[in-house]
């Protein structure tokens, strides 16, 4: 069987995510061709072989340029904080590896575009980390949609809250900056404009409102100096879809109680789901004729779940989300199409929430294709 | 203790809802006027005799303008279609007596800002039927924000979806034509609207997105003679409110699965409330600090709920909200101010749902202060 | 139409309640019969004054035996405390007038069976107010229950549990005092039982297990003097049905959180049901084939809720369970039968609740049927 | 750091949760010694191969006594069908390696009794597959409780139903079998006895009804052989603890719409909480003085859940439960004592079992200090 060696670069939550994720895709699937986890980099030379040998990899690395050069390297995974993301992409490209890049691509649009550019006159093959669609109960709705059993879809409602930043005493971070891509609506709402693609289709137009509401925070935790603070809090979006299905997506980290709302309910001229990823392992669904919304239950008559647990209920957790996020990267590479975010997604993906931004700034509907958002544009 | 004599005019659902109210607040509180089911009128005088019997009122009427005249009438309840509520509600003032009328207070806002006038200048106490209002969950929610229990607020989202015009095979309706104050943001949304008011406060401006998903639908059940319809199957629209906060509102009558999904979500800064009509006696409240959304059932604790059983878990249902408003009347009736919604407050919801559609039609924020609605103008 | 002449005795939360059913009743259904107000009785004759006039009745009275006899008056209905029950109705049933009692029937098993006996007797119909059956859900559970829709029944688990006494300074009341049928079976498991009778069928065999937790409580609010407490705090059973189903009922006046959690579940060989009076509006059903729960809302498919409001999710309160409590007993005043617990129905449940108490006492199974419970055995 | 040996002997749906959870404990949590998947056997040695291969094991075995011997191996891990679970688990204890078995025990209680009375002569460390009291929320449950924080414990109850044998179609398996501890109760409500005694304490006496609904099931699928049943397919006890508290627990694998329904209702004199293993990250708590139950969603404050990620609402799966079982199973062979399920515990367990069938069988209340289930007994 062939091998495919994989390169991961940066070892925080991520990190270990895909760590977790492809020590268990080889365990758990019967994959096409063989991993070898063959290297992991991490600038902090000591760290890295540390947890080199804590998550079964080969070798570390205290260069990241010396992982993507390594001969035995298919795939480059990114894990790093965002503004790398663009200097590591490009290069593994330039080296032909496959990259896997956590979200979002890059720090802006033209960043993006350039390494989709880049990535597709190389014809290597990427991923980036949507992870919450790589849910077998999202891959079930997504089919039901495509099967049309909700009929022709109408509307949209997605949201994206949690309130880790809700106290103003949270203090500033990248997280807080326009340069790393920061606020509410990239960290987040990325994620839900990702599945409104995923679920429905393209979007069109949109308008939009952002809003910072704590224009000051601690430079660090506990500071009285205060910093500045540009990003959104929270924003709030009409969208339009070309195949006229109408909606909103807000996303916010100041809404208090909630940890994890990923949240979406599509409706059709035929039934309504409804989903959260705070109950990620189930879907509520309404068909035409039904007395209530049904509440299913993630089980393994979807493969995705059957590859962890032969029995329904068992449920899976977010890490197991990623494990299958990687089963589709390594399908893609033995050729056997799967279906995650590509470059060219998470540029979609990333030009429309730079399309919401200018709605809000200008005060105006923007139509999509207005956001060319090219390299040097 | 003094006379308050009521006269009805209308014997369907609202009629009647109207009758059990006045019938149950009799019983249930301890008012301080003494309350006179007087006349109820219905164009069908036989009908009108049928229910004023069964229903308690002392003589049937089939002209509304000698129910208007009749002396011992104090107040004016009127439940016909909407097209109705101008013509009565201007004759009812013009005789100096109190009007009691459902929503929505008229079929243009023209219409009902010379209704608020001529209401204001003959000095007599109006009330309009935004019944969900007067909930005590709702009431006990707008406590908590008044107290500053959720800090400032800074979003609200707000959503009224029903299902009764989902199937493309629903008949048109007056509903379905604009002179009757049709389309699901008139007929649901503006309740939702309202209670963004009464909650939150008021909207300066709004950006907007109608549409009709079912052009035509059959001019009577099970013809195929089909009639062009105009008005909004779903409308999504963003809010900015006075006093800072930001949000959404949407409203549908398509969206299958939903009966009476009558939601807001309202969030500061320290902490967030939910509730949803659906389970009208529950409101989910997080606060800092707390590790969850509390689940708060009506109890007797809320002097609106006590009023009808001194166990908590007992449950009102719908047709004790309207016990509840008409008990508000009464106490207003009476100089004892009470907090329903009376022209003016009808008005406003009717000005903000007239630059909803204007946003939308002229895809542009609109403020709310352009939109003056003046009779005349 | 004939009349039918109403004499209630008591003005508490229950004598209330059955006002305003019995006005509500009048005003929503289309009765056979004329419903007549006749008198109101309360020993405190002056508040007897009051709320006639606040609920409509014609007279008001001091002496109970008087309303037995007053001749106008064709249905006595008893709403004082539980040991007064019994020699209202049996001077009600000798003057061959029908009885509407509230429950539990009698302070004993043999007081019971003297009064279903002498009901018998004399021909009168009886009722028993164990009211939340007339939910139009559990009448829809019900039927499909009858109509075979779960396949066979085989289990039944049933709980009602409040925590009004969970407080253990929580004083003492008549409801702590076995003379007056007192302890959470009595006063909350009972409700269960007859739902399992209703739902399911007989019981014939039981074993069970109660508890007195706080065996002392304060003479009245507040005082240091503590009474001995002898009645159940909680209580647990097993039940085998006639048609072979086995299950669970608890009971518990001490379960912080509850506040009206009377749930039923049962299960058949083809699905489930189940139900939770704190979402009285709601059933969720599972049949085979289906993906999970589906959760039903009450809407106007079926009559009982119709009687109230054309629109699905609306919901109802408990006091309208009353109002249909009341029409099933004018219906049957009419001939024309309706459904709800007479005496014989009312006996059978003391006879469970024997039969727990019984084997909890002993420490054994007990049939059904060694409970024979007749006046002077 | 000192190495420890693990040899897994099954290569089913547990020998791969045990494969995943080694792995990923490695990964996870810095454990005190180096841990060496040393030997995979299985009886189809290929199998056994392909497996080590996937799983990450050094070595292959189609002999589990090969594994048992190998010296390097000093953990055994079971997970072969429960008729082998004693001559392995006897086989390893004689060997002087731990055992780490999946649940049942054994397939009797002498069995059982002979597998913890060897394994503390040899004072080898053991531990049983009791994965769902690993959940984080359990933990959390029992702190809450040991802490006192729900006052003195008054209530349990508890039920396993699953509907995986509903359909009376389902064939004859093993599980059907009381010589290989079938049954609902063995297989499903021994996960709820082992959650009693681990949140509430020990048992003292039950009284118990079992049943059997199916009599006769396919011997395989599809066929029309018939082959008699035996084992229970629903129980319900009554519970009495040695604290006092009362409860029930039942279980059943033909509750329809149940997938995974492990559930615990807890109370105590000053608060509630409630758990059902199908919403696992959730745990739901109310304390005197709340308004209504939380719902507390898993996080990062608990260390169980902040192994796996240091945001909440993440959410942990089934798998992960493994793993916080291994890691457990390392501190305890660290000699850093953690609190899983030992021999003894499990034997407590069945001996529970055992007293509910005595009790169901021979009607009546069985006190557990009866069963002695020792070997040769």
């Amino acid at each position: 069987m062939r091998e495919l060696g994989i390169g991961l670069i940066g070892t925080g939550f991520m990190g270990r995510a895909h760590a977790l994720a492809f020590n268990n895709a080889r365990a758990v699937f019967d994959l096409p061709l063989q991993l070898k986890l063959v290297v992991l980099a991490d600038a902090d030379g000591e760290r890295a072989e540390r947890c080199a040998k804590a998550w079964g990899f080969a070798q570390a690395q205290g260069d990241w340029q010396a992982l993507i050069n390594d001969p035995r390297v298919d795939v480059v995974a990114i894990t790093t904080p965002n503004h790398l993301h663009y200097p590591m992409a490009m290069a593994a490209i330039a080296a032909g590896k496959a990259v896997y890049c956590e979200k979002p691509l890059a720090v802006n649009l033209e960043q993006a575009d350039a390494m989709r550019q880049a990535a597709r006159a190389a014809g290597v093959i990427t991923r980036v980390g949507y992870t919450y669609q790589h849910n077998p109960m999202i891959g079930l709705a997504r089919q039901m949609i495509a099967n049309g059993e909700l009929g022709r879809i109408i509307s949209f409602q997605g949201e994206f809250s949690e309130d880790f930043m809700a106290d103003p005493a949270s203090p500033w971070s990248w997280r807080c900056e326009v340069e790393h891509a920061g606020g509410a609506l990239a960290d987040l709402g990325s994620h839900v404009l990702s599945m409104a693609r995923y679920l429905v289709g393209e979007v069109v137009s949109v308008c939009a409102d952002t809003q910072t509401v704590h224009g000051q925070r601690p430079v660090v935790k506990g500071s009285e100096t205060l910093q500045a603070i540009a990003v959104d809090d929270q924003t709030h979006a009409l969208l339009r879809f070309a195949n006229g299905a109408r909606g909103t997506v807000s996303s916010s980290w100041l809404k208090h109680g909630y940890k994890n709302h990923l949240s979406v309910e599509i409706s059709g001229t035929e039934g309504t789901l409804a989903f959260d990823q705070e109950r990620l392992n189930e879907l509520r669904v309404y068909r035409t004729g039904q007395k209530g919304f049904q509440r299913m239950l993630a089980g393994p008559d979807l493969p995705g779940y059957a590859a962890f647990s032969p029995a329904a209920g068992h449920q899976l957790g977010y890490n197991e989300l990623k494990t299958l996020e990687v089963q589709e990267l390594i399908m893609a590479m033995a050729g056997q199409g799967a279906d995650g975010s590509d470059f060219d997604d998470a540029w979609e993906v990333e030009r429309l929430a730079t399309a919401i931004r200018t709605a809000a700034r200008e005060e105006r509907w923007v139509r999509i294709s207005e956001v060319n958002g090219e390299a040097g544009a």
